[in-house]
């Protein structure tokens, strides 16, 4: 049976999901559809970016993903079908697909060209249902486009790093539903410029020099718990879609506060890493 | 399979859909259970009409709908099942099915008459979901209550027409989740009552004498993209579910602000629309 | 096909629920996922608490509950799944499953240790997800753990009784989307120590002495609509879960305001129960 997720902004109050699913079944009776997310902020591309990065992955091969976060056609809009990884993804051309293709390389892109003359308002509905149950069905992507080579990146996709590579200046790209901060630096990138080195991690006037495996490793667990103060304790970790990421240990943003809210971190802001090399002086039991 | 829908004021964090849909597995475990929404505001019955009416449509024929928004029986408030347009709808004839039943008419409505003499808080997974599955099964309407001739309405449904039809008074009756502003206005109602004649909408001090087929519509693409502002600019279209709307380009409430929150628009307010009719007077070229 | 449902404090935004409902489908392609809250509050175990016990029951016997709540494991917080009542319940033993369990002893408590050395800060995919399958699958849960005998308590989970049982002192445990406060006291419980007699109930400065058997009936409907005045008038039921709650009729906390807003009742406030033995004295018609 074949799985349409949906990835959109249309929120949890609005008919724009149901009609959706409604579409979808009245094409293609058997289908397992799955949420990933409707609260994707309004016309949110980042952030769509990193949802659908880190769901993708988990599903079977073969899933076809909707992303209908600024999907209205027009000349700079343009509907594109994505397939990649083995997965199938339909969405605007509009860097939404940039974070994923900046790791993988899509195997086929289409520029979808099914659009009639009706101009629609409700493109998911419209356009890109047809092409996910066709896609479902056993179509081909050039059957309902034109292949085309590059798609529209997004901007500060990439963390900066210095000449000598004694620095990383990476930003905020998302915050999660714990007011944790996460940042575009990737474990694989960070490690590639680490080379082992010790370092420094700044955030504001935050300080870090370990990053965790897990939330909960920094705490000392030989001391008892009612000796200890580990909530609202920050902490560096680099979360399960391999980001880094500065958390709060169990936060949470409308009561006691998140790493967001406390250490007033925000999207878009830097996060910077020092990375130290050891001087290699004699050392005392060296010389004497 | 059959397909059960769900429209409810439940919210996304109480245990009351996770039960419902429990109980619907219960009885009848090959079944596609989808949620159309459960954020319509508490009691809020237009909210839930106007959703439904717009979710409906999209799904196959033979779609069951439930509609759990104040569905407490009592003498004021009884339970009904309707058949309409080749689906069917199980809810309180509370009023939200009459926006739909004013445009077409049902084929069948009856009073449910199962409950025994459980007083029950929770009817729609005491109620709704037994009379959903025994149709989902292929039973009659009539095994489960008592044909019945009209159902409660709702106010406000119909824009005013003055006499000479020179002027339309629509309400705003639904606000979405991007903030865009939903009259009563229909585009058939709207035609019918314009017959081409040029026209002004206001909107408190805000004047507008176009309506766009879709929101990016109004945009002049041969302008580059960084020489304009396309941003929350205001602007009217017909939306996909044919209501007139007053929207915003790529609003959010949250962020920059949206229609509702910049032109100060909320449910109930009147939107007017002023048919200009061109006097026929001699023109020059016509007359020398 | 098997059901397993979703119990967590992803939110409605992150990828963590539609990564876990692809791990799912990757390992179990014929399967029904279903979402019972993914809006708990962040770490909020009572919360959960009562919500996966008021849900749970309506499932198919052989239903899989994976409970996502301060799952990380560590020393302190181990994962742990349970037989009980035919369903199965797949959590961290952190509490949640005490208020289940404090009703219907479990058939069965094991200590997952299917752990391999992989520290994991995302175990409801790394973990619960494998556990769920293998369950669906037919596998016992000896295969994925060792037996235990106890599981974590959570405090105040039941109400006081004072010594010659005239007074019952409960706590608000949770307040559902209405705004209505549900406390700790159970019909069951509360029948047992009423035996038949009168009561005040107390919250605040608010009295009550009668305990409705669904929200309306406290209405005198002989009265006609227009003179009443129903709405936002507080009253006490028993809800359908079969908890003392205090509510407010037709309650929206976002417009007019509800039982928790109105009465500024809030978690764990104290709701005192008085009940009042009649005295047996002479009558004056059993005098004379």
């Amino acid at each position: 049976m074949a799985i349409i997720t949906l990835t959109t902004d249309f929120g949890e109050k609005d008919h724009f999901t149901g009609a959706t699913k409604g579409a979808i079944f009245s094409e293609l009776p058997d289908v397992n559809i799955v949420d990933i997310s409707h609260g994707v902020s309004p016309f949110n591309i980042p952030e769509a970016a990193y949802i659908i990065q880190n769901a993708y992955s988990s599903f079977p091969k073969g899933t076809i993903h909707i992303i209908g976060i600024d999907a209205e056609l027009n000349p700079e809009n343009k509907h594109i079908a994505i397939e990649l990884d083995d997965h199938y993804f339909i969405c605007a051309n509009n860097g939404i697909m940039s974070m994923i293709c900046s790791e993988i390389a899509p195997r086929k892109i289409v520029e979808i060209n099914i659009h009639d003359k009706i101009q629609s308002s409700f493109p998911v509905l419209d356009v890109f249902v047809k092409v996910a149950c066709h896609i479902a069905r056993g179509g081909t992507l050039e059957v309902i486009g034109k292949p085309i080579n590059n798609i529209k990146p997004i901007n500060n996709l990439k963390p900066y790093v210095n000449e000598d590579k004694t620095k990383i200046i990476g930003r905020v790209i998302y915050i999660d539903a714990y007011g944790n901060v996460v940042t575009n630096i990737r474990r694989s990138f960070f490690e590639t410029i680490q080379k082992g080195r010790k370092f420094e991690i700044t955030a504001r006037q935050y300080k870090f020099k370990t990053i965790y495996k897990k939330y909960s490793d920094f705490i000392n667990f030989d001391i008892p718990k009612e000796k200890r103060q580990d909530e609202g304790k920050g902490l560096v970790v680099f979360n399960s879609g391999g980001f880094l990421e500065i958390a709060m240990y169990k936060s949470d943003s409308k009561k006691h506060g998140s790493a967001a809210t406390l250490m007033g971190l925000q999207i878009r802001d830097a996060i910077g890493i020092d990375f130290i090399t050891v001087p290699v002086v004699p050392q005392k039991e060296d010389v004497f």
